[in-house]
């Protein structure tokens, strides 16, 4: 990973970084965000050998939805936990644990229906963690939250069935995909975030050939 | 429900309706938006005793996420479809089936992360079937959707931690709960949507207590 300007040239924690990559396509093979995530890794390990890799997949082994317990002991006291809460939010505790020991998160998701995928959505809600991934600025329901994962970067490798959907463009309205992602990253904490959108996959044919080329060439071309 | 103004008295379809409430939440007694579905029906049961009602629960028993294969199975021609494939739709199929059915949805669902909950996302990657509740206008992907539920209307019942969500409002940016249902029962044809959303759940106290009284009341004076 390129190192920051941390005026360091001994952090090692930007030299060797550590990506977290988090696939959401409940397709396999013939997934192109799944194709993207591919590129992502092996372009970057050509370029930083020393970083690593964990994988995490939420497509074809979705994580579960929370529960009423979930919620009931997401929103408890630390110290006040019983071992039934310790153990409903153990694979929440998981991903959150995850996310804080990366330094980059890459994210390769399809767009279903304008928003994001239901297995993406289900693991967005045990990862949005209070006092762990954000919180209210006051301790107490404010309205203002603070992001509580500092120093990451997020690529979001979208796939979208048609085009059109970036800032200022016809259909960004009907954007809920990663327009949706970066307002739920930035809220935890994550303000940088590159976005990587391989559209106009329905159309077929040329069209969608001539987005593949262009995506695929951004992507040789990350740094 | 009132009559459509269809000029014939003897329309029975809208004097005895036919009305599909969904419930989203995976809470149950402690649920806002389903006590908001509660109130719902009660208020309609006694204003319209002929009316029927469905349920349909997305929340507390979700309903399966769309996998590859279901993908596959759905964008296929009806006339190809093997037994297997009819196996993998056969409850989307019943999905689909209860909304053409309906004259009137409701869905009573909170906001998680300032979108749906995962397991109405996965209700919606389930209803969302091309030629049976859309179709593109010239029946080749061209970007150009078509409603195919017609003379629907849909109620929307939120609940929500803080305000400020509704059009022109300060957090309306972050709003992927009610924009997003709308966005995509307008896709499926169902232009007639009201929202009735119950804030600031978070704060408790008499801020809650005063938006639940103005719901409540909105929802005892619908017709």
């Amino acid at each position: 990973m390129k190192t920051k300007n941390t005026g360091n040239i001994f952090d090692l924690k930007f030299i060797m970084a550590k990506i977290l990559v988090i696939n959401a396509s409940p397709r396999g093979h013939r997934s192109h965000s799944r194709a993207l995530t591919g590129l992502f890794i092996k372009t970057w390990q050509t370029r930083y050998p020393d970083d690593s890799f964990t994988n995490r997949e939420v497509g074809q082994t979705p994580v579960p939805h929370i529960t009423e317990n979930w919620i009931a002991a997401a929103f408890k006291d630390k110290a006040t936990l019983n071992p039934e809460d310790e153990k409903v939010l153990k694979l929440s505790n998981e991903l959150v644990n995850e996310l804080k020991n990366a330094d980059l998160f890459v994210i390769g998701t399809p767009m279903y229906n304008w928003g994001i995928p239901s297995g993406l959505k289900a693991y967005i809600d045990q990862i949005m963690r209070i006092n762990e991934t954000w919180k209210f600025r006051s301790g107490e329901p404010d309205g203002d939250y603070v992001g509580l994962l500092e120093n990451k970067k997020l690529y979001i490798l979208s796939s979208r069935g048609d085009s059109g959907y970036n800032k200022g463009e016809t259909n960004e309205y009907m954007n809920f995909q990663t327009t949706y992602l970066k307002t739920v990253f930035n809220i935890m904490g994550v303000s940088d975030v590159e976005i990587i959108s391989l559209d106009n996959e329905e159309y077929g044919g040329e069209r969608f050939a001539k987005s593949q080329r262009e995506i695929n060439q951004r992507i040789l071309q990350i740094r």
